[in-house]
C-alpha cells in the first residue's frame, strides 16, 4: 500500500503518516483519533509538568491501544539579561495596559525540562515513541530510553543536524521544511535567513542518513504524502491540517482565522518566545517585528506573551495570540480528525497510483 | 511515460521539463542540449540588447530544430532617488578601491525594456515560447505574442500571482517556490518573509488555476520530478542542476562555489541588483546585509555592482560575484546537460515506479 515501509514498521503502524504534536493545539482525543486510523498520534507535552504529563498521556493511552508518541522540547538552558528582560517588558507594558491585564509579569523559566522526573512520567505512563524538538537530550537518558524499549525522533532542519541526530541515536529523524507551522525545530543551525524548503531538504537528508526519514512541512493533503514519498521519504508528519479538525484543542478565534488565510499570510516571529516559530501574521507579530532580535532567551518570553495570548483568546480577538500556522493552510478542511487521517489516506493512494 | 501530459502538449515536446533561463549563465548550446533532448532550452535574455537577442537566439535556433524558450524580465520602471544612489556608492568605493576598479559608476537603467522592437527580434527570429519573470508584458505585446502563436510563460511566487498571469493569458504558470535559486519572480506581492515553498505552493496554485503548472525550485534530480506531479504539476522547471554542466557560461569560481555548497549555503539578497535573489552566501553578501534595505530599485544596482562581479570572476575570487543557487545545490552533478537532463528522465521514472 506504502512504497516504502520502514517507518511504518519500526512505529508499528499501519499508515506512515504522523499527526504532529503541536504543544497547546493537540488533545488526548486528536491523538487518539490518529493513532487509532492506523497513524501515529502525537501530544505535545512541551508545556506540562511531570503530572500533567502522566495525566494527559493516560487519558490518550485509555482512548487507543495503538502507538501514541509523545513530544518533549530539549533546548539549551536560557542566557539571562536582565537589561533585556526589562526592555522587553517595557515594550509589552502597552499591550497590558490596552488589555487591562495589570503589571508585565517578571521574565522566567516556562518551559519543563526533559530530566530524570519526567523520564520517570514518560516511561511509566507507556507511550510507545517520544520525540524531541531543538535536539536530542543528554546522553543518559537517550540511553535509558532506548534500554526501555522506546523508539526515539527529533526533527532536523538541515543535513548537519540529522547528521547530529543519527549519531546520538534517534531511530528516524523528521526533517523540518521552510514551510512548518510553530517553531522551526534548529539547533546546530541558527541562521533562520538559510532554512530550507521541504523539496529542497528531504533529498539532501536521505541522501545524508541510514535511518527511515519523515517529511514534515507544507504537507496539507495527499498530493504532498505522494510527493514526500517519491523524495525518498518513508513518511509524514502533518500538523496545520490537524488544527482544524473538532479534536484540536484551539480557540475559536484561531480556528477562524485558519480558514480565512492563505499562502501568504504566515511569517516567521521570534517575539511569543524568542525562537522562531511560523504563524498567521497578526497585530501584534507585526508591532513587534523591529524588535524580535532583542528579545529574553527562548523560552523566557513565553509568560511574557502568555497573558496576552490568553486575553486576546478570551474575547475572541487574533491580534495577540500565537496563531501557528504552515504554509500550506489554504488547503485545511473542518472535519473529525479521524475522517481527515482517512482522507489523507485516500487521496495518497490516488496521488501515487497517477 | 508522464502522469500528465498538458504541459507537453501545450509546448509540443516530448519531457515536460524546462531547463530554466538563467541569465547570464545560459547559453545556446545549454539551451539547444535540453531541447535536442526532448525538453524545452531557455535562453535567459534579460541583460541582452536586441542585437545579442537576435544573434543568440539564431545561433540557438541553429543548434535545434525543437522548441526553444527566451525569457525575459518586464519590471516596472524603477523609482529614482538620488540620495539613496549616493548612499549606495559610497558603499560601494571601498570594494572599488579594493579592487583597484576606479570610480564607482553612476546609478542607471541596466536591463533593457521588453518593447516593441525587442518584440520584433523575438517574433523574427522565431522561438516558440516567451517566458517572463516579473509579471507579464503589456495587453497589446501579449495580443502580438499571440497573433504571432507563441506560447507565453511566467512566474508565480503565491496564488494571487498565478490568478493574475492566468487572466493577463499567460498559457502555463510556473509556480516558484522559495527554495529557488536567482531572483524571486513576485510582482504582486512583495513580502520577502512570506515568499512559500514549492511543496505548499504548487497544491495551492494548481488548485486556483485552469492552465498547466510548472513547479521550480528545490528540484534538482527525479525525486523532485516526481514529487511535483505528485503536487499536481504538469511539468517541472529546474535551474540550479544545469549550472554545474559543462555548457553553463559560469566562471570556475562560481563553479567551484557550487561544487562545496550545501543546503544551508544560500540567502536571498537585494544587494547584487535591488531585488531579492537567492545566492550562495559571499563576503558581499555578508557585508552588504544590514544595507540591503536602502539600495536603488531594481535594476539600478546592476551596473554598480557589475564591475565588481566581473572583477572577482576574472580574479577568480567569490567575494564580490553573484553565485545564484537554490537549496538543493548539494544534488548538482557535473556532466554535459544532454546527459544530466537524460539522467534526469531515467531517475524521475524510476521514482514514479516505486
Amino acid at each position: 500500500m506504502w512504497p516504502d515501509t520502514r517507518l511504518s514498521e519500526l512505529l508499528g503502524i499501519e499508515h506512515p503518516i504522523i499527526a504532529a504534536p503541536m504543544a497547546g493545539a493537540s488533545t488526548p482525543a486528536l491523538a487518539a483519533a490518529a493513532s487509532n486510523a492506523g497513524g501515529l498520534g502525537s501530544l505535545g507535552c512541551a508545556l506540562m509538568d511531570e503530572e500533567t504529563v502522566r495525566g494527559t498521556l493516560g487519558e490518550t493511552l485509555r482512548l487507543t491501544k495503538r502507538p501514541v508518541n509523545a513530544n518533549f522540547f530539549v533546548h539549551k538552558p536560557p542566557e539571562r539579561d536582565s537589561a533585556k528582560d526589562e526592555r522587553a517588558r517595557a515594550r509589552l507594558r502597552p499591550y497590558y495596559e490596552e488589555l487591562d491585564l495589570g503589571e508585565v509579569p517578571a521574565v522566567a523559566p516556562s518551559h519543563f525540562p526533559f530530566d530524570r522526573k519526567m523520564l520517570a512520567a514518560v516511561l511509566e505512563t507507556g507511550p510507545q515513541v517520544v520525540s524531541f524538538h531543538f535536539g536530542l537530550p543528554d546522553d543518559d537518558i537517550m540511553a535509558a530510553l532506548k534500554a526501555a524499549g522506546r523508539t526515539v525522533l527529533s526533527s532536523a532542519t538541515t543535513v548537519r543536524e540529522a547528521e547530529i541526530l543519527q549519531r546520538r541515536g534517534a531511530d528516524a529523524i523528521i526533517a523540518q521544511g521552510y514551510e512548518a507551522g510553530g517553531h522551526r525545530g534548529f539547533f546546530a543551525s541558527s541562521e533562520v535567513q538559510a532554512q530550507v524548503g521541504t523539496m529542497a531538504l528531504v533529498p539532501q537528508i536521505v541522501d545524508a542518513v541510514s535511518v527511515p526519514v519523515i517529511a514534515a512541512g507544507g504537507i496539507a493533503d495527499g498530493r504532498g504524502i505522494a510527493a514526500a514519498f517519491a523524495l525518498g521519504a518513508s513518511g509524514v508528519q502533518i500538523g496545520t491540517a490537524f488544527l482544524s479538525t473538532d479534536e484540536a484543542a484551539i480557540a475559536p478565534a484561531y480556528r477562524s482565522a485558519l480558514r480565512g488565510a492563505g499562502e501568504e499570510d504566515t511569517r516567521l516571529t521570534r517575539s511569543f518566545s524568542g525562537r522562531p516559530a511560523r504563524g498567521l501574521v497578526n497585530r501584534y507579530m507585526e508591532e513587534m517585528a523591529a524588535h524580535e532580535n532583542d528579545l529574553p532567551d527562548f523560552p523566557l518570553m513565553n509568560p511574557l506573551t502568555g497573558p496576552l495570548r490568553k486575553a486576546g483568546a478570551e474575547r475572541g480577538s487574533p491580534d495577540f495570540m500565537s496563531l501557528w500556522s504552515g504554509q500550506a493552510v489554504r488547503l485545511n478542511r473542518e472535519m473529525p480528525a479521524g475522517d481527515l487521517f482517512r482522507s489523507l489516506i485516500a487521496q495518497a493512494q490516488d496521488a501515487m497510483k497517477r
